[in-house]
């Protein structure tokens, strides 16, 4: 039995290096569809099972990839195919807020609904759990609706916080209903947090590129920014904020370490904890952005900065907007005590609470909607549409494009060749009723001028492919 | 036919007059029920249409009051029975903020379900439409919810501007709904629209006493405040703002014209007027929270600030939570091109935008709840609740109590006997399970030491009588 069973791993395996060095050197490009289980099993006269076990093998290590009721590829992306982007070296002034009259043009792009939107960072509705909901509103009794009538606390419905808990078993260790605060999405969450920690004058950091609505916000409150640098594969720079730490006074760092927005970056773990401890160690407090860690494309979602910290520096912001609704507004808070007084003290004084009745249909779909299955096709269904995009970018983009391969969430951070500016690209695509985001409103700086942001949440249609083609032409004619 | 009639005029009135100086000689007390008109056709051989136009001119002159199923009544409060509170002098110099303390542990009062609510401004969930809100969620269609899982816009929907607008006829003219933004509740639109007009170290002007949730607004914002003294029956002093106007450079002006929290006050609409002509003179914006307007118990709803404003100085603020539900977060705010647009771009940067479904509720309920009929009984329920109460506090609370006649709303401003503290009493309150609101913490000032907010939004019921008992009781002995 036992040396069966060794002979079975040692041909399954001896299956999978020949597979795998066929890729390497070109006889199976990427995106290519393999030879089928049954072919493969009547080609080596190997039985079916070891056939499966070495398609199982390389699919672990991310070279294949299994399409439902079509069969094996090879991973359309790869590090190998495919450069990642550079990032600029940053300047080490801190700067007041001015993108304004760039950004109202983008947002109103990204919101109209005539244009192809890949300027959008939003989820396609047809991904989210809207059936779900509709039952879950017809099963409303009208002795609930009245308990629904009243304001909810400040600091959000306890089942809800209660829900929340238990989601990041695993991910936060013991957190507990009373460190967590539910507030209108994710951005009033991070707005909270940032004037939990400043005070108008302040400078505070963020990546360079950073969610361009950061900058709105930092402006508003009358605070400064300073932008470290940031590696579109693995985030943000931690030897590069140290260097500023020693001449700059930093107040508070914003950031996105889980598939980051715009970068689609996963910052290791090693590094976070790294991260962490310097700045702990200077009292400086972390604010986190981390509403895409659900969207991994791996086999776990990843770690929060929250995860590692032992003196209650960390505060993590996150919401329901990318997995469950944008227009249901609910997001949360986590923070130690230290924060959260005066986290609840600020939302009762600006907002007062979160809708009842949104807070309501979350918990309940928690509860029994099946929120597992819902995440995994959501997923499924991104991981396929962006990396149909980026396959689509390798195909329509003219050499010097560079680009990494999303891990994670649904969106593309495009590196033009140089000299081709973004913003133009941008204002032709408009005329083709096409949006993307031009990199240059993801940093105070003027740099990425040579950027681009691809949003990737709504289905890959014919419509896309054209999309992309069309892109791929203006760029190579800007160029 | 002109002699009959004539005769008829002559004779209502007559029997109008009797009545009136049987009132104003103690024979019918306030509160007590007047004959009927049968009673009163039988005995007086007067007709019963006489009789009839008799009563309907008293009531015109609000001196008596009918209740439906039940008769004609005395008005239980009247300007002759009752002294108004008055209002202390207050203060030339900006002040920082610093009531934390105090105000946490009166929060936590106000919300405690175990307490009877008279320390709470918010109304019984059962005089809110809970049934129509459960039909109208009953008949939403999978295909609506799915076009509710998107963000909103940042403006909010143009059908509930649309309806908004349309409710302001008579009452602002001709507002337009680009004129109109959805918020998160009044108080998001009372914090954006502060945020819109000024900056960090900037001083604004707030009625003395007011709302004390401004304070901790304007604390947040890093704003100094200056109060401005206001009558408990006609409201803001216009005089003593000009005064203060002349050595304080204010930037702004906060306050709530229409049945004023805490007040009651209501400013006549001549005030209004030279307000707003005082302040467009020298370009300082008005933020009014008219959040109560819709509560009035005379015979149409008072004029807003706004109605007075021509040269786009006015930013008016107002939400549902008080005709609809406070749990179902929309409010609005309605301002000029010039504020609009910063506005948006506030709401766009710090809650991104309003619930989708808590919005198409509230315009489901607008367009198909036959709102005006809920309006109406919910004011003729509120004025019952709030004269029932000042009755009681008549009846319990010790000589030299002064309160003015409610006019709209549910709130009454009580100014106890000259050295007892409110404190004390809400204090002592809480021990017996009753919340109220002690009046200093309406005041960044340290006056109103001897004032208490009662509200009056629940049912009185046999436990709210003993509860008014019980603090007359407490009122006497802090004496």
């Amino acid at each position: 039995m036992t040396a069966e069973k060794n002979g079975k791993a040692f041909r399954y395996k001896k299956l999978a290096e020949e597979i795998a060095s066929k890729i390497s050197n070109g006889t199976y490009r990427p995106g290519e569809k393999l030879p089928s289980i049954r072919k493969l099993h009547r080609d080596s006269k190997l039985s079916i099972s070891t056939v499966y076990q070495a398609y199982a093998e390389l699919e672990k290590t991310g070279l294949i990839e299994a399409r439902p009721k079509s069969g094996y590829y090879v991973s359309p992306v790869s590090l190998e195919s495919l450069k990642a982007p550079r990032h600029p070296r940053g300047s080490s002034r801190p700067t007041r807020v001015n993108l304004d009259a760039m950004i109202n043009s983008v947002v109103s792009a990204i919101n109209n609904p005539d244009l192809l939107p890949l300027g959008s960072s939003t989820t396609s509705p047809e991904l989210l759990p809207h059936r779900r909901f509709s039952a879950i509103l017809k099963t409303l009794s009208p002795r609930k609706i009245r308990s629904l009538m009243p304001y909810a606390l400040a600091e959000g419905d306890l089942e809800l916080r209660r829900q929340i808990a238990r989601g990041t078993v695993g991910v936060l260790g013991g957190i507990t209903p009373n460190e967590i605060m539910i507030t209108n999405g994710c951005m009033e969450a991070v707005f909270l947090s940032l004037m939990a920690v400043t005070r108008p004058g302040d400078t505070i950091a963020v990546e360079s590129p950073t969610l361009f609505g950061f900058f709105q916000l930092i402006r508003e409150l009358g605070l400064f920014v300073i932008e470290v640098p940031t590696d579109p594969v693995t985030g943000l720079s931690v030897e590069a904020l140290e260097k500023l730490l020693s001449s700059v006074n930093i107040k508070a760092l914003l950031l996105i370490p889980n598939f980051h927005n715009p970068l689609g970056a996963l910052m290791p773990d090693e590094k976070k904890e790294r991260l962490v401890r310097l700045l702990e160690g200077r009292e400086i407090p972390i604010i986190e952005d981390d509403i895409c860690s659900e969207l991994y494309y791996g086999s776990r979602r990843p770690s929060c900065l929250g995860s590692f910290d032992k003196r209650g520096m960390v505060i993590t912001c996150s919401s329901f907007s990318k997995t469950v609704s944008p227009g249901i507004r609910v997001g949360w808070v986590i923070a130690g005590r230290a924060f959260m007084e005066k986290l609840q003290r600020l939302k009762a004084g600006t907002t007062i609470s979160t809708s009842t009745l949104d807070q309501h249909l979350v918990t309940e779909f928690i509860k029994s909607g099946n929120p597992g299955r819902h995440l995994r096709s959501l997923r499924a269904a991104l991981k396929k549409q962006t990396v149909r995009s980026a396959l689509a970018v390798q195909k329509y983009f003219p050499e010097g494009t560079r680009l990494a391969p999303p891990k994670g969430g649904n969106l593309l951070w495009v590196e033009l060749p140089e000299g081709c500016s973004g913003l133009d690209v941008y204002e032709k695509a408009l005329e083709r009723s096409i949006s993307i985001l031009p990199g240059i409103v993801c940093s105070n700086s003027g740099e990425f001028t040579n950027h681009i942001r691809i949003g990737c949440g709504f289905p890959f249609t014919e419509a896309t492919e054209k999309g992309f083609r069309t892109l791929g032409e203006l760029v190579a004619r800007a160029n």
